[in-house]
């Protein structure tokens, strides 16, 4: 291993709003000498805007942007668990070079991640392959950044948990499995299609797409009575955006009242 | 009710770092004109050290700093539910009544919020009772914040999930009760005494205490090695502060490696 590793800083932005950044995202940005962007092929032209955005507005000098795209993945692999882990190897043997082709010894590159890095993102575990490796030294450093769980009870101004009750914060998948026991409080992130059947129509739900942008849309209320308006402003939404990011709370009504 | 509201800004600042703060939280203190306390008998020193640096640095104005002290609380109440209930509503009416005197109509008042104000932190609920009161008009904004959960991740770096895997967050208390069904991950917060009897001894722990201060204290490793290491250094950091806040991640072993 060379002796004078490279500075990798993950920094979580927030979900669009340039106002998301924490004063130490800022300072993290400020020295950088390379940018780099993974899987370009799957973002949407608001991420690669706000990304943007955030560069020329915070990195003081100036910078190379690298763009890492993902190796093509099979779709229907005979062995799924060997070909996943292929390709996550594949994934982590491009950033590594890139890296090592990208940043000088000693200097400090960037990848900025959507909302929280710790927080459905798989950026951390392809870093960890890498150090695991064991071919680049690198130092990396973790920014925390503003989730999407957060702009959402934000914008509704609602606590995620009940007094002293547990939160769960979950996929569209696992939900349609069942209400996790013991839980009052669900949040469901990366839901495809939110069906809301099977759900107790006596849920709350608080629900939010594209928080923090100027396109933001918020819906409140008891399941039964808004699930149908939400299911309805989503897809129309998608198909005039081409895209959707949305994400719902779930409580147990009456769940906590007085205590 | 006025026809001018009293805004009310509820900021989220972070666990103990000044950088926590976003740049939206910088933007939401420039123009108050008074800050509330809530509960002053129940802070560390440090947490007020902590908000009026936040204060001293950011707002752009004279300000009030307006205490208002929790009710006294009755220990062992003959009725428990009611008088909880009753204690709240006190608390509601305290805090309506130091904004009605703090604050002029049209003026706008700041709560800042350890972490973010979503997670764990009444003050969303007494603002939900004032509102219900119905007498005094309010507009309340909230600005999210970077949690404890967050920053335990990042200064780790580690990610909070397991691949399209659940999360739990919950506390102490209810952890003892068992491990919540189809959760990989497990963060604990509110934990008086974490015991770590009746876990898994194979479970991987991420641990820290003052997460973001100077003081911090971070432990790794598989819980049944590093578990007792944990409690002692516990015991005497607390011994030593006078207090003390921490908070853990619990994955179960191999759970989504590869996939
Ligand atoms: C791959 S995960 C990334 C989450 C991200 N790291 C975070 O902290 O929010 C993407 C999911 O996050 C949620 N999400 C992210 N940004 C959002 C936004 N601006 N509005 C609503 N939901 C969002 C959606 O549930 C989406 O399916
Ligand atoms: C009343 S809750 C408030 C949580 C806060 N709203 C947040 O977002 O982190 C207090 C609990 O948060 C956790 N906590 C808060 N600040 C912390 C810190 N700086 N280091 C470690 N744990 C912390 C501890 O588990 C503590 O018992």
């Amino acid at each position: 291993m060379s002796e004078h590793p490279r500075t990798i800083r993950v920094i979580g932005i927030g979900t669009g709003d340039p106002e998301h950044l924490t004063l130490q995202a800022v300072r993290a940005l400020a020295d950088v000498a390379a940018v780099f962007v993974l899987d370009k092929r799957a973002e949407t032209a608001d991420l690669v805007t706000a990304r943007r955005r955030i560069c020329e507005a915070h990195i003081a000098r100036p910078y190379r942007l690298v763009t890492v795209d993902d190796p093509p993945r099979e779709r229907r692999p005979a062995d799924y668990a060997a070909t996943v882990e292929a390709w996550h190897a594949a994934r982590a043997a491009r950033l590594e070079a890139a890296f090592a082709d990208g940043l000088g010894t000693g200097e400090v590159g960037a990848l900025l991640v959507w909302g929280d890095p710790a927080l459905y993102d798989s950026t951390l575990r392809i870093l960890e392959r890498i150090e695991a490796r064991g071919r680049l030294a690198l130092a990396c450093e973790v920014v925390p950044g503003i989730s999407s769980v957060q702009v959402l009870c934000a914008r509704h101004a609602v606590p995620l948990n009940t007094i002293g009750g547990a939160i769960c914060i979950t996929t569209g998948r696992r939900l349609a499995a069942g209400w996790p026991p013991d839980t009052d409080s669900v949040v469901v992130m990366l839901d495809g299609d939110p069906a809301f059947a099977g759900l107790d129509p006596d849920l709350t739900i608080h629900w939010g797409a594209y928080l923090g942008s100027p396109d933001e849309i918020l819906v409140a209320g008891r399941l039964g009575d808004v699930g149908e308006e939400i299911r309805s402003l989503r897809a129309e939404a998608r198909a005039r955006h081409g895209w959707i990011m949305d994400i719902y709370l779930l409580t147990r009504r009456d769940a906590g009242r007085g205590v």
